[in-house]
């Protein structure tokens, strides 16, 4: 048994921007030696989300729009009065999503759907540096 | 330590068919002879999810009711014109959910309320032969 | 490799209080010994949820307003005809938000961003006495 740490660091293109870090996991899973297990896939920070999605044009435009309208950017937000910011609707589409999830790992590979892939999804209102944790528990 | 896999394979009924696999989940633990770990729950594909409710027949229509407000079908998504597909809804509503959750393993037992069940969510349009992973990771 | 489990028990003040139980999930990675890892955090009982917020007074208001316009309290429940019960909405916000999260562990420290606290979310409508589990995984 053993435990493997890496991270993805992505650069973001502003809000709503998803990107597919499907074999960024793999390769890692890969380097980690470790045959069978589970991935936990975390996000530092309180402005993005992990999930899965198929990854298609389409559903680059329908996820962002689904989330205007749970929380919508432009309204009022008690947490600008804290900050003076401008992103409130970030943090409560982060914490309605939350920040991690946990892939099956068998043989090697991770387990997904073939039109199933994972994302990290930017919520906040810039360009970012973001640091994804992948941490593996396995055999 | 070691780690333990499995699935479990349900034939659902069509849109936001609600199927409860605690007891599947139990069974597998129950074979796997770990005593005390993590199971992640994943299911394979991008048009369904897994959560916690209590499995009385009023939420099965309350959950439901709440995801067409969330993301209604009948409603345009961009997904349709990708694949002239009529499950935009059902990929949205996934996504925000999300693939998996993690469940604790104590004395060969998980653990979960008295009125929490773990259930699969079908959110696609039609009847579908589903594939969950159960992966363990335990002493 | 080793399996370490341990409970928070939080009191609760009813509806939508909102608990940082990040300082509670370090002192059990701390009690544990165990170096390298992943945590998962699950709450026993169907009207609650465990996710990450920036815990700053604004947000705390921002996150119940959100959950309000996606599962109104006040509104009719299939669920209150089952149980002549009236947190019908308690249900419904707990399933979409899910009872779980994983959290990365390096170094005998949860991983998580500076302004990205771990925190229980009461749904249900009145005070609860809370039972969270924490269970670690690792070496």
């Amino acid at each position: 048994m053993g435990v493997y740490y890496d991270e993805i660091n992505v650069k973001t293109k502003g809000e709503v921007d998803i990107i597919d870090i499907t074999s960024d996991i793999q390769n890692i899973v890969s380097k980690s030696k470790l045959k069978d297990g589970i991935a936990c896939i975390f996000v530092k920070g309180s402005t993005g989300t992990i999930t899965t999605i198929e990854y298609e044009p389409g559903l680059m435009k329908d996820l962002p729009r689904a989330l205007q309208k749970i929380a919508p950017k432009g309204e009022h937000y008690a947490h600008h009065e804290t900050w003076h910011d401008d992103n409130g609707h970030s943090h409560v589409r982060a914490s309605l999503m939350g920040p991690s999830i946990t892939i099956p790992i068998r043989n090697r590979k991770i387990i997904h759907g073939t039109w199933q892939q994972i994302v990290f999804v930017e919520l906040d209102t810039g360009n970012r540096n973001r640091e994804i944790i992948v941490q593996i528990v396995g055999e």
